[in-house]
């Protein structure tokens, strides 16, 4: 490797995790699943995992905008879910069971190459979240899915949420680096263009089946990322872990 | 165990770090003595280690009375540094000497029980550092020292230093926990004292030779704390790890 080579400037990779990391389209259907089973209700747990999904950036819109205060994923999950059972036509859940639904997201499963690639990566590299999920979530999916954070970043620390400058830039200022020094991983091209707009190296990892047969864009690489890879092992790869 | 048995309710463990997991004295007499050596100057390494740690108190305490905005531990280190050197007489050194020197505290060797009493603890308690050290300060520390962190709290994430009570109440809401599910570890009686008053749990650590032959007090236990060990292994047998 030469002085000129960009790989070495960079200390830290922080993830995009919903889709990048975790497969939650699978993780929460199968936890819906569980609920529709014991409950009797006719409803198909994937289209219930998909719309909570759908109300996630809507949540987050007003807090971007700066019309309301930071509240965290945590509780915009909860009263996401709450909407969504009402627009199913769906008895409320007691407040326990709806808890415990809404943790659903604090036990999402890696997608198999994650764990191994992480694994490889973090020997070269500080290995932190920049998600919009707060630190709870993410300290309770790594404890469930074994994912190997040196630290959670993200959302919390800049109280607002991704795509806004800050939330990138909290990050970096944390880790003590420039915003050159950190890469953002992500399956997604709008989270690494508002990542390159600050001046991060970015990474694409393609995970085509996010949405399932319902996934509309992110397929590929729309722009000339850095890297562009299909999973965390080729990631591992090339940047020489 | 029994349902009343305290145990039951803790789900995560915060970690002092200076003197509780690391043993500063040794690791920055060690980088003292390399510039001393270096440099020729007539000066012990020691001397220098516990003077820089003595201005440690005192350069936070304008920041905790709200006197002065809050500022990373790196950057009050890099003033006591500046004005330790000065009251030995010795000279000033080039920017990239003191900021290598001033990084000394990232550079920090574990006690020699930490790593694998850790290592075990983690397998049932999220670990996260409750220090007033800051992110990067303590991400840099756990990649050369190996400690197994699930992620960084302390006085960042408050932006204040302990004793106050927000540093621990900001730790334990960002964990989703109550404080009563939180033990405060650590080997400084007034720490664990700040911790229990805002209703932690609390385990005493005993490092006696922390400050060498220059220690004069945190011996031992000096209140009822819920746990009194010796190191991190016993701590993992008390707690059942």
């Amino acid at each position: 490797m030469t002085e000129s080579d960009p790989r070495r400037a960079v200390k830290a990779l922080v993830f995009d995790v919903f889709g990048t990391v975790v497969d939650w389209r699978t993780s929460v259907a199968r936890e819906m699943r569980a609920v529709v089973d014991a409950k009797g209700w006719k409803a198909d747990p994937y289209a219930l995992a998909d719309r909570w999904r759908e109300l996630y950036q809507p949540s987050m819109d007003p807090i971007r905008r700066g019309e309301k205060p930071y509240a965290r994923l945590d509780d915009l999950h909860r009263e996401s879910l709450k909407t969504l059972l009402a627009e199913f036509g769906l008895e409320p859940l007691p407040a326990d069971e709806l808890e415990h639904l809404n943790r659903a997201w604090h036990r999402l499963d890696p997608w198999p190459d994650c764990v191994p690639g992480l694994t490889r990566l973090k020997r070269k590299f500080i290995l932190a979240t920049m998600s919009n999920g707060n630190v709870a979530l993410m300290v309770n999916m790594a404890k469930h899915a074994g994912l190997p954070w040196d630290t959670i970043l993200g959302s919390e620390p800049a109280q607002n949420f991704k795509p806004v400058p800050s939330v990138y830039l909290t990050g970096a200022d944390w880790l003590g680096l420039e915003p050159a020094e950190v890469m953002m991983v992500a399956a997604h091209n709008g989270d690494l263009a508002a990542a390159r707009a600050v001046g991060f190296r970015t990474a694409f990892v393609a995970r085509p089946t996010e949405y399932g047969d319902k996934q509309s864009r992110d397929f590929k690489a729309e722009d000339a990322w850095d890297q562009v890879v299909d999973g965390m092992d080729e990631l591992a790869d090339r940047l020489g872990c």
